[in-house]
């Protein structure tokens, strides 16, 4: 989904999340352990706008206050699509939903220099307004300005060693959604910070953190492509870490859209992980249960 | 805290919690397994008002939702401030926030006849307005009219064995915010259902389906009060079920304030319990560390 337009409805959310249930329960039954984290972009987008228009009545909350919000909705709900997905295929495996805070560090530049579009698109006006305010807004050209938020590296997934202990008793868990709960390790130990957290290098985190084996970047294309838009587009299969990162280098992927997700797998494999999946979420058990490589872009040591 | 008016700011709601967190801590580093659960009526009250002041641009979300927001931001604050508060007594432990769902019945006579008023008041014009919306609001006196939703009877936690779980683990968990994300068993298992659950009651449900030996109502009084507000008013301190259930027949607590709290208790005691504590926050410790009925009110099974 895209900035939020009004379309992010709870029922569209409901009909979401009950898809993706379906493909993550195959995956389940197939026998492969799953953790799941997802992103809250659109989601995120619709708290901010209700920030806004209701500031006059009642406290507007911070960005740290809207991913947790997000955690909690699309957990819950994919909580229940996945109990009745699994109980669908005979599966008696319990779900879980933890609410995860992710380090960051507060030294991060990202806080001098926030860069991470959120929110809806205004006009330049609008965006003065909010400017003087204290936000920051950038010019995106033809659609308009967008407000831009510090989005500094996952440190470590705090929560993780929880959701570990759950998995390893065979529960489902889903955590670190939208990257989790931004907080800095302070004078007063962990509190909430304003910035938000790119999901797909939290996710390479979680996934180092719980030792999975892979990590699968579920999204609405099949595969990574090089080239792409041109007539030498070329779909990615599978590929080492060396020449993925060539690849990024050579700027093949969009930064905010495939860019982090090649960055995400590339860098969980080179750091140990045995491999990692980028694909189209109703291709997901078939690309982990079909020979590595045959479905989506799989990204391998070497 | 009362209904939104601006208040729940998201500083106070941190102090609130910090403040909470110590005296949590303290009744940790005595010895005792403590599993924590909350209220969120004023800040649902606020997403609402969030939902309602925006509902011309972004998609209002539904109780059941809201309530899951309230888990999430509630919870991982409460996290950070016992995190401090338990390591600044010597006390490794790890907390946990679960997003979490209760069971109610969907032939439920409160969604025939929805009671429990929630959110801001408001004029009887501005009542009319949403009652042709669909909503159903009351008229609550000087005060002005006031949206009553749904409070069915809540049946079981559904997440509550995890929360047992990572008890057993030595977590320090939080669960069932709010009473809990009201669900139904349906034709499609498990879905939300537009209600709020009695915090208190669902604490019950908690302590009884968690084994729990002592059910403790923390809040802003000491005591429960018998004539409350008459030249005869007597603080409550040990007490059985049987002389309690009494009390409670002769409208001795208040509905939608004492009333709950003291059914709640007597019902987890009726139930098996081993006692019920009604106290002030601040006198949590003391009043379990302490001979049970030196502090607070104290029901015993006889």
């Amino acid at each position: 989904m895209s900035a939020p337009d009004g379309s992010a409805t709870e029922a569209h959310q409901i009909a979401a999340l009950t898809s993706a249930a379906t493909h993550i329960a195959d995956l389940v039954a197939a026998g492969t352990e799953v953790v799941i984290t997802h992103g809250n972009g659109p989601q995120v987008g619709n708290l901010l706008v209700k920030n806004e228009l209701s500031a006059a009545v009642v406290p507007p909350v911070s960005l740290d206050w809207c991913v947790a919000q997000t955690q909690a909705t699309i957990g819950f709900v994919l909580q229940n699509a996945l109990d009745r997905a699994l109980a669908d295929r005979g599966v008696e495996r319990r779900t879980v939903t933890l609410v995860t805070r992710t380090l960051v560090d507060a030294a991060d530049p990202a806080f001098a220099n926030p860069g991470k579009p959120i929110g809806r698109y205004r006009t330049a006006a609008e965006a003065e307004v909010l400017i003087a305010q204290g936000q920051h807004w950038a010019d995106l050209g033809d659609r308009g300005w967008r407000r831009v938020v510090p989005s500094p590296v996952p440190i470590r997934v705090v929560d993780a060693p929880v959701g570990a202990q759950l998995a390893g008793l065979g529960h489902i868990v889903i955590l670190a959604g939208g990257g989790g709960v931004p907080v800095v390790d302070g004078e007063h130990g962990l509190v909430g910070v304003e910035a938000v957290i790119d999901k797909d290098l939290a996710a390479a985190v979680l996934a180092k953190d719980l030792g999975a084996d892979v990590l699968v970047i579920a999204t609405d294309v099949e595969a990574a492509v090089l080239s792409w838009g041109t007539p030498q587009a070329r779909s990615l299969g599978r590929v080492t870490v060396a020449e993925m990162t060539a690849y990024q280098a050579q700027g093949h992927f969009a930064a905010g859209s495939m860019g982090p997700k090649v960055a995400a797998v590339t860098s969980f494999v080179a750091d140990g992980g045995r491999a990692g999946v980028i694909t189209r979420l109703d291709r997901l058990a078939e690309a982990l249960t079909r020979p590595l490589g045959t479905v989506g872009t799989v990204i391998t040591p070497g």
